[in-house]
C-alpha cells in the first residue's frame, strides 16, 4: 500500500477503485509487468479481490496470465482468498507443476475446500502426485459429512506433551510453527492421542522457561464432536469468542482443530439463509452469489412460497366473496379492504421478525413465551389505539364517509392488529419448539394467515355495525 | 466441566440446564457453598450467562451474594462478560473496595465499556480512585465520538521498536504481555510514536533470536483511523479476517488496537438493526434487548412504517374506488384484489431482500445494476407465466369462472409479477446510491407501493379485458 498518512476507509476504497481501473487498462493493453506490480502494492486478501473484478471484466484468460506471473508465496496466498469457482477456473488453466507447487503450499483445511470444488479427475490427478501419509488423511477428511466439524477442521496445529517444559515446548513451536494453522493455541496430550488440556502461546511466553506444560494447561477447555453440524459448530464460535476450538472423535481423541476464520464464512451463510427465508426465499444447500445463479434457480428458490400465497390468497378471496350481501350494499368498504389486511400483515410482521432475530442471538427463549406475548398484548394495543384513532378521523373528516363506517373501520383495526401481534409473537417460538426454523415464519407465512383473518373480522365486523344480514 | 467422553451439543446443554437448576435450588435455600462450587465448574462465559438466568429468576440480591463467593480473578472474568444492565446493578450493590479491584483488573476496553453505562456519580467516584495517568487516558477515551474506532479501542497492546532483536522483543512480552490486550499482533515503532509495522508472535517465535524486529516486520499491514466509523471498523474486519487491527490518529501515530472480540457484537448489531428494519421496525440508536425495552419503545419503534403504510393504503383504497364501475359491475373481482396485490408485495419483497443482502455481503455491487435488472427481468417472465397458467386454470376450472376473468388475473399477473422485481431489485440499490440504507427498501416500501400499482394494473386491465367503461 503507498505511504499515504491521513487516509480514512473513502479514500482507500477510492484509491482502490482507481488502481483497479489502472491494472484493468494495463492488462487490456498488454502491459502486464506494470499491472503486476501495480497489483503487488496491495495485500493477499485485495489481489484477490482485483482478480474477481478482473475475471468480471475482461475473463479468464488475462487472470491466469498475471496471476502465473506473481511470486509464487503470494500466488498461494492469494488463490487460498479466490471464491471456489475463480479456483477451478485458475487450476483447469494452469500447468501440473504450477498446481503441485499451490497443492503443496496450501494449508490443509484450505485444500480440502479446493479439493471438494474440482472436477474428480483433477482430484485424481492431484492426489497421484501427493505423498502417501497425506493422501490418507485428505481421503479421511474428504469422507467426513458435508457441513459437519470434521469437513471444517484442520488436522495442522501444535500438539504437545503435558511433561514438557515451557523451554522444551517453546522450541517445539519453532520447529513445527511454520506448517500449523495457529500457534497461538497449543493442544496437550499426555502420550497417547486423548486431548487433555490447552495452553496459549501467551501463557507459554509469559511463564518461567521450566514450568511444567501440565501446571499451565487449562483442563475445562471447550471443544466439539467431529460430528457436530456447523451451525452448532458457529454458535460456540459466537457464545465464546474463541480463536481455535479443538475437535474431537467419540473416543475423546484430538482428530483436528477449527480456526475463526473459517467458521466466519459459515455464520455469514447462516445469516444469508435466516435473512432469506425471512424475505420468502427457499435458499440452496450449497450457497451460491446472487449474479453466478441460474434464472431458473432463482425462479425454483422463489416460487414455494410464492404458490403457497396464491393459494392462501385465493382462500381469502373466497372469504371475502362470502360477503357479498356486505360488500354490494356498501361498495366504498372494498377500499378500505387493503388497509386492513396490508396493517395486518406488517404490523405481525414487525413482531415475528423481533422474535426470530431475538431466539437466532439468544435474546428471547422458548420458555419466555408468556413474557413476549404480555409485551405484544400491550404494545398491540397501544398501536391499535393510535392506528384506530387516525383512521377514524381520516376517514370521517377526509373520507367524508359516515360515523358507522369509521367506527367499523376503527374497530376491525384494534381487534386486527391485537391478533397480527400475538401471531408473530407466538409463531415462530411454536416454530422452534417443534424443531423448524423459526425464519420460516416471518412475511409470506404471517401474511398468509393474517390476510384471511383480517378480511374476515372486518367485514364481519361490518356487517354487524352497519346491521346488514350476511 | 465434568469428564463425559462422549458429549454432543445437546447433552451439553441439557447439562447447563441441569446444572443451572440445581444452583438455582441452592441458592433459594441458601445453600451458597454448594451453588459456588458448582458454578466453578464452569468457565467464566458460562458462569456469566448462568449468573444472568438467576438475576431473571430469583432477583439481584442472590446474584450479589454468589457474585462476591466466586474467586476474585474468577469474578472480574465474569463480570466482564455480564450485559451492561447487571455491570450496573452489581456495581451499585458492591462495596467501594469490591469495585476498585473490579475496576483495577478489567481489561482497559472492558472498563470503558462499563464506565459509559453507569451513572455520573458513581463514574466520578471510581475515577477519584484511579491513579492520575490512566484517569487522564480514561477521560481521553471517553472523549472518542460514540461508534467510533477510538471508542472501540484499547490502549493495551505490545509496543516494540524495530531496533531489537527478536530475544530482547521476547523478553519484553514476557515482561508486559500480562497486561496487554493480545501479545499475538505486535506493533512497531522508530524512536517517535509514529506506527512502522506490525509483526506477529507467531513470526517471532519462529525467527532467530537475533534477527532484527525491522527484518521481519510487515510493513504494508491494515490500519483504522480513530474517528472512522464502527461500520467502517466491521467491514475491515469482515474482509481481512484479523484478530487485531491498529488504529492510528490523523498524524499516524498509534493510538491503540482494536481486537476482534470487541467487534463482533458491533457486527452482530448491524446485522439485527439490518433484519428490524427489513421488517418494518425502526431500531434504536442504542441497542435494547427485545424483553428489555418498555412497551412504549416498542410501540415508537414500529408505528413510523404502519403510519406510512397506513397513508399508502388509504391511496391504494381511493385508487381502487375509483374503479367501481368495474367492481360493481363484477363484484367477484373483488375476491381476486387481494391475490394480486400479495402476490405483487411477496415476489418484489423476495427481489429486494437478495439485493439487500447481496450489497450488505459485497456480492452486489453498483455497477451490477444492469446485470440485477435483466436478470429479475428474466426470472420474473418465468415466475410470472407459472403463476398466470396455476390462476386461469384454477380461476375457470375450480372457480368455474368465464375464461375472460381468467385472462384478467392471468395478464395482470404477469405485468404485476415483471414490475414488482424490477422494482425490488432497483429501489434498494437506488438507496445505496443516494446514500440511503438499503435495508429500508424491503416490505413495508415495497409493498406500499406496489399495493398500488396492482390494483390498478388488475382493474385497469379487467376493464380492458371485460370492455367496461370507467
Amino acid at each position: 500500500m503507498a505511504e499515504v498518512e491521513t487516509l480514512d476507509m473513502d479514500t482507500k476504497n477510492q484509491q482502490f477503485e482507481r488502481d483497479l481501473g489502472k491494472i484493468i487498462a494495463f492488462l487490456e493493453t498488454s502491459a502486464y509487468f506494470k499491472a503486476r506490480d501495480l497489483l503487488l502494492e496491495y495485500n493477499a486478501v485485495d489481489i484477490a479481490d482485483m482478480l474477481e473484478d478482473i475475471l468480471e471484466d475482461i475473463g479468464i484468460e488475462k487472470v491466469v496470465i498475471i496471476f502465473r506471473m506473481l511470486p509464487k508465496d503470494v500466488s498461494v496466498d492469494v488463490f487460498s482468498y479466490l471464491p471456489g469457482d475463480d479456483q477451478v477456473n485458475i487450476v483447469q488453466a494452469i500447468t501440473d507443476r504450477e498446481i503441485s507447487y499451490i497443492m503443496k503450499e496450501l494449508d490443509f483445511d484450505d485444500k480440502i475446500d479446493v479439493l471438494e470444488e474440482l472436477p474428480a479427475n483433477i482430484v485424481d490427478k492431484i492426489l497421484e502426485k501427493t505423498p502417501r501419509e497425506e493422501r490418507k488423511l485428505i481421503n479421511e477428511f474428504l469422507n467426513y459429512p458435508e457441513d459437519s466439524a470434521g469437513s471444517l477442521m484442520t488436522p495442522e496445529y501444535i500438539s504437545l506433551q503435558d511433561t514438557m517444559t515451557v523451554a522444551e515446548a517453546m522450541a517445539y513451536i519453532k520447529k513445527e510453527g511454520m506448517d500449523s494453522e495457529t500457534v497461538y493455541t497449543c493442544y496437550v496430550k499426555h502420550g497417547g492421542r486423548k486431548l487433555e488440556g490447552v495452553v496459549s502461546l501467551r501463557a507459554l511466553v509469559i511463564a518461567d522457561d521450566n514450568t511444567k506444560i501440565s501446571e499451565l494447561m487449562e483442563t475445562d477447555y471447550v471443544y466439539l464432536n467431529v460430528m457436530d453440524d456447523q451451525e452448532e459448530v458457529a454458535e460456540v464460535f459466537k457464545k465464546y469468542g474463541f480463536l481455535a476450538i479443538p475437535v474431537v472423535d467419540n473416543e475423546h481423541r484430538l482428530v483436528g482443530i477449527i480456526t475463526f476464520d473459517d467458521i466466519m464464512e459459515v455464520i455469514e451463510e447462516e445469516i444469508t439463509e435466516d435473512i432469506e427465508r425471512m424475505g420468502g426465499v427457499m435458499g440452496d444447500d450449497e450457497h451460491k452469489e446472487y449474479l453466478d445463479m441460474s434464472v431458473f434457480r432463482h425462479a425454483k428458490n422463489r416460487l414455494p412460497w410464492l404458490l403457497f400465497m396464491t393459494v392462501t390468497l385465493m382462500i381469502t378471496g373466497t372469504l371475502i366473496n362470502q360477503f357479498e350481501a356486505v360488500l354490494s350494499q356498501v361498495i366504498v368498504l372494498v377500499g378500505y379492504l387493503p388497509l386492513l389486511m396490508g396493517t395486518g400483515g406488517n404490523t405481525g410482521t414487525q413482531a415475528a421478525t423481533l422474535i426470530i432475530r431475538g431466539l437466532s442471538v439468544d435474546e428471547v427463549d422458548l420458555k419466555d413465551v408468556l413474557k413476549v406475548l404480555w409485551k405484544e398484548l400491550r404494545v398491540s394495543i397501544l398501536i391499535g389505539i393510535v392506528l384506530s384513532i387516525f383512521n377514524f378521523l381520516k376517514i370521517v373528516l377526509v373520507d367524508q364517509q359516515s360515523a358507522a363506517i369509521g367506527l367499523t373501520v376503527a374497530i376491525a383495526m384494534i381487534i386486527v392488529v391485537m391478533f397480527a401481534k400475538l401471531l408473530g409473537g407466538m409463531l415462530p417460538m411454536a416454530a422452534k419448539k417443534i424443531g423448524v426454523d423459526p425464519a420460516l415464519m416471518a412475511t409470506p407465512m404471517i401474511s398468509s394467515i393474517t390476510d384471511m383473518v383480517s378480511s374476515v373480522i372486518f367485514l364481519f365486523t361490518a356487517s354487524l355495525v352497519l346491521g346488514i344480514a350476511l
